[in-house]
């Protein structure tokens, strides 16, 4: 991120290139005597004078910027004070555009609190070409400390070459006039001036939308034709004009119990948490290994036949076969090719500890071949081989293309000696296990809290967090979890190929989870996507909505960057700890098995509960029946203000048949209809005004750039 | 402007009324738990839970309550908790509206840190009625610690009568209807759709601006006849269709010192400050009296006919008529119909002071018959009279209206056995003496810091404030001044007939003078405009203009409540303390004579230069130039594109005839005009749309009911 602006060569030196561009402060919020805005202009990292100091700390403050000449802007460089400071920009915005009072956003970002320099690549680039600015405005929202606002030195970098700045305003400009066209256009339509809007049309040369969507106008606002209508919009939702609305819709959970049937006693895993599943997709088994029942370790092992539902034991205790003692807190996962389980880890309470007089606890590693059903201890002292110390609460995934088990965080399980010794518990770096060479490889060390200050942009080991493999990109997602007191929220990506690490986001974006302590990821490789299932949220904060992130799930694009709400339309399980939740993306179905549900009355209490989790999207036909019922409600409507017998034949009829009657909701509105052919008509809208309500908002379902502008033009009106 | 809201009605009691609003919270920005938005419903001022507490105190935050039925919400009532709390909120606005997503401001606002419910009226109407609401959103800026917001009660009253609110909704609907086709039309024209345009004008039946301008359009862009265009422009001056903007515009100042031509000596009073004058309209002549030299206190007696331009001294010492004692930082003013000088207070130094031994330092009073050349001492000691204490930078004004001589405010001088006893010093409240009657009155006390806790709302006493009559409204004006270390910036008006004051500004608005200690006001009887001069500003803050507020001149329009500065356009005095100002309103003419220039390195400077200003504003001849001007500039820059030598006659002849050759600034312009002729065409914006900018400017001259919509259609497209 840190660049040094030196090495951009001067303004008029090149064309076409980026190069540092010279502007003047022209206007600001405020500032205190002898920190004029100006000085920003010089970059003087080793005086404390040389800032801009606003005289509030109230939000927002700002400065603008005037370029010498207009410009492409596609960078802003901050220059810092050599050490932190109390007054650094912690949140900014930077707005730009040939007219200051009209700016648009170029970006939002962060700086940090240290004392490099920082570039943030600026948005300049409209939809058809590059966007020009005469204007910058830099917006602060936050400081680091509660203090006044400061910016030491600002460079703006852009391309000057008068000949695509020209262009670029050239566009615009024309972008500008179409878009206001576009505007008049739909508010004369709406309103119904059809002379004036042929004429416009014609003069302009201008589409105002998909010729099915003026063919739909037409129909449903001009002439009342809800049947034609009707089949105008089928015919766009099969052209899959709708499908980018489709994709956009929220996500819908639907949760199911799954019941144990079976009257055999023993026939079901006892309730527990900190348990282990993985899941053989190719075999439809799901692999249950250990946990804690709220008194004990345990050591059993079954498996769950999802096409038969039912539990089957393989072993009461596989320390009898060899295999690893009874333990929690532990991870489990699968090689489905060569039917491998892998188990490493466990959680050891104070009181094994403080019976133990070495420094370092061994930590042992096993293996489960499924087809001879014989367990194997790989390692008896992982630390020893080369790989991690013993460790609970840490992260495994097994990579199929390199045949590699990669392992990542988790607390280390130190002697009772040793944790008097250090103040701060030692987090499990990165890990590699190559089990055709049986070798361990060290990828990131155990970082401790002396090595983060060195280096302060490595992913911090930490425990409690969740990893997720895509094994198309071979990458690794890493989100989440906790070190000492910290909740963390952030989110990286660990490239398998590259061996390298990237931040995707710090937390600190409203529109994400606050991952916490309990939270689980799956991954749909069909798409993409990432979904985070949270269990107890430890960081309930209240927001402008009312629920709550407990139990909530959510989906990740790792396309686009974007994570969005899942919506749970069925009951689902009370929210709980130390669960287990996989997920088969054969049948789109997550599986989720027992936790601890934190019962502040009943803390030995664990579940054995089993649920199924299917993730349902929007549908072509899901759209299709909403709106054919929402246009013909419409048509209801006229016919109950001008003959209320055959607008209830209309309801009882044509109506019904699009109704939903299994969805009580819909059903329930259905039934409400009846009380509008009892409404005064007088202080009803007019028809057509419902009719063209009702197409602006089928309009809004298609792209923006196949329908008319979304905005009205009422709206800008000022009074 | 506390309310108690139990006094009004529950809605559906009464129609038409105001009643108290039914309303949900229904959006807010954030909260902490256990204080949720919602808590504001209720009133409950002993309960330190029942309100909502934000999560950050990072402003703004809001609040968004929905009402049950669309109303028009006249009031919002702030309930708060019995006592003062840091998290109360300080400024705060209010928004409003049909759709949640368009709100206007219906309110800025303050609130008090104490206990009393609060009621803030709320702007209700629209240019063509009442303004319905569905929706109010309280914003938050700023609270009086530094703290977390919270609202304890909110309560709306309105009119929620269906009759009129659904009327004002449809009215609303209209304008906005009407204003969408405005901003059509404009754009449509600015862009040479005359069909679509001539159309929908047709069909609208809408004027989209006074008819001249539609001619002016006509001639200036579509034909290109600037002769015509300057016609139909001067037309529109002369008609008086630019008064409004010829008021609107900046008041200049323009300062011009008067010398001592005489070469007589002691024919100029010394340089001093902390002087009296006072002006006789009627015989056109200043009275001088006392002041401090640098060294000592003066009892010189002067005064200055303004048409020669002359000073004479009446007296060398006034105590050898039997007139004050030498003395500075005391008040004089004149009764011009009886010809009477009243001159009271008067500075006390520390060692003057240290040598009396009584409690109270007797105040003397004197007046001067300017007929017979007499003093008279009306009283030895004013406060055994009835009349103020012994003080000094109070403030006096005669109104001739009841024979009163009004004194307000000043430092009431102890002894230095009292200054030794209590921490805080007295300041003096308002007196009246009726000149006739020879009788003191008490209007209001002596306020001390303790009787202010108990009356918050009284105008505190204070010293070197300013105050002015204005005699037909029978109003005093006072402003600013100081009372202890804080520095007041409010603004107040005592009605003499009522004997009730008003506070008119706490000085928190932007857009007003900082009034500080050496603030001197004058009144304008002829448009109740009130002037103030700023002396050295002693609150110096650093905002987005880089002027000082030392030696401006603010504007304040009684009628319309509004500040405004007036620009200097000549050299001006320096800055000073303890100088006068007098006003004579009937040449436009304010006099200022000496003063402290607060030299650090020579403390006991003064001065005795002598000023005037006038305050000048624009003209219709002086626009009618400005315009003429920019209009036929325009039009050589047309010919330079198609004729150069045909242009550059135009230049040497029609448009020289227009320019103001005697300014440097105007001449030096139109001499940079040659440079147009060597131009290259291609990089110039085409002739049309130079025209159609000109056009835009001249209209935006024009009322706002009279022209075009300002606001310009591309400007709200999004990208």
């Amino acid at each position: 991120m840190a660049a040094s602006s030196s090495k951009f060569k001067e303004e008029n030196s090149s064309s076409g290139n980026v190069t540092r561009l010279s502007y003047d402060v022209v206007e600001w919020s405020s500032y205190s005597p002898g920190y004029h805005p100006k000085l920003i202009k010089e970059n003087k990292p080793d005086d404390l004078t040389s800032r801009w100091l606003s005289e509030s700390g109230r939000p927002p403050q700002h400065v603008t910027l005037q370029l010498s000449h207009p410009a492409i802007v596609t960078e802003a460089v901050f220059g810092k004070y050599c050490r932190p400071h109390a007054c650094n920009v912690h949140k900014l915005k930077i707005m730009g555009g040939m007219n200051s009072e009209y700016l648009v956003r170029l970006a939002e970002g962060e700086l940090k609190n240290d004392g490099c320099s920082e570039t943030i690549a600026l948005r300049h680039t409209l939809k058809n070409g590059p966007f020009p600015c005469l204007y910058v405005k830099i917006v602060l929202l936050d400081t680091w400390g509660q203090t006044n606002f400061s910016l030491w030195h600002v460079d703006l970098l852009g391309i000057t070459d008068p000949s695509i700045v020209k262009g670029a305003a050239h566009r615009l400009k024309e972008f500008q006039q179409e878009e206001a066209v576009r505007l008049c256009l739909k508010h004369l339509r709406q309103n119904d001036y059809q002379e004036a809007f042929a004429s416009l049309q014609k003069q302009a040369h201008l589409d105002l939308e998909h010729p099915l969507l003026t063919e739909l106008h037409h129909e449903l606002v001009q002439e009342g034709d809800y049947t034609k209508a009707e089949l105008i919009f089928t015919r766009a939702v099969s052209d899959g004009l709708l499908d980018s609305h489709i994709k956009e819709q929220p996500l819908q959970a639907i949760w199911e119990m799954i019941e144990d049937k079976s009257c055999e006693v023993n026939s079901w895993p006892c309730a527990r948490g900190g348990h282990q599943l993985c899941l053989d997709v190719n075999a439809q088994l799901i692999y249950l290994f250990g946990g804690w029942d709220g008194i004990q370790e345990l050591s059993d092992f079954w498996v769950f036949n999802i096409n038969g539902k039912q539990w089957k034991c393989l072993s009461r205790d596989t320390t009898q076969q060899g295999g690893p003692s009874p333990r929690s807190c532990h991870k489990m996962c699968l090689d489905a090719e060569n039917q491998i389980i892998y188990v490493i880890g466990r959680y050891l309470n104070q009181d094994t500890r403080t019976s133990l007089f070495t420094i370092t606890v061994p930590g042992d590693f096993y293996s489960y071949s499924i087809q001879t059903g014989k367990w194997e201890e790989l390692s008896s002292d992982t630390h020893a081989d080369g790989g991690p110390k013993l460790i609970y609460d840490h992260q495994i995934s097994f990579n199929p293309v390199n045949k590699t088990v990669y392992l990542f965080g988790g607390r280390v399980i130190t002697s009772y000696l040793q944790e008097g010794v250090g103040d701060d518990h030692i987090f499990s770096g990165l890990y590699a296990y190559q089990c055709l060479e049986r070798k361990w490889v060290c990828l990131r060390p155990d970082y401790t809290k002396k090595d983060l200050l060195t280096y302060p942009d490595q992913m911090k080991p930490r425990m409690a967090h969740t990893m997720v493999l895509c094994r198309e990109k071979q990458m690794l997602y890493i989100i989440g979890g906790q070190r000492e007191k910290e909740s963390l929220c952030d989110m990286w990506q660990y490239n398998i190929s590259s061996d390298t690490t990237l931040l995707l986001t710090d937390g600190s974006n409203q529109h994400q989870p606050a991952a916490g302590y309990t939270v689980r990821a799956t991954f749909e490789p069909s798409n993409s996507e990432l979904y985070l299932h949270m269990g107890i949220s430890r960081r309930e904060t209240a927001s402008s909505s009312e629920d709550s992130n407990s139990n909530s799930i959510w989906v990740y694009t790792t396309e686009t960057k974007k994570w969005s709400k899942v919506t749970s339309i069925s009951p689902s399980p009370c929210p709980r700890y130390a669960y287990q939740l996989v997920y088969d993306p054969t049948n789109n179905t997550h599986y989720l098995f027992g936790g601890n549900p934190g019962t502040p009355s009943a803390s030995s209490l664990r579940l054995n509960d089993m649920w199924t989790m299917k993730i349902k999207r929007q549908t072509r036909e899901n759209l299709l029946q909403k709106c054919v019922y929402t246009i013909r409600k419409q048509k209801y409507n006229e016919l109950t203000r001008v003959d209320p017998s055959d607008a209830l034949r209309y309801l009882q009829t044509t109506l019904a048949e699009c109704v939903n009657h299994n969805n009580p909701a819909h059903s329930q509105e259905f039934r409400s209809l009846t009380s509008q052919l009892f409404s005064e008509v007088d202080s009803l809208p007019s028809v057509r005004e419902i009719r063209s309500q009702l197409f602006d908002k089928i309009s809004s379902l298609f792209p923006p750039t196949l329908s008319q502008p979304r905005a009205d033009l009422i709206n800008f009106i000022d009074y």
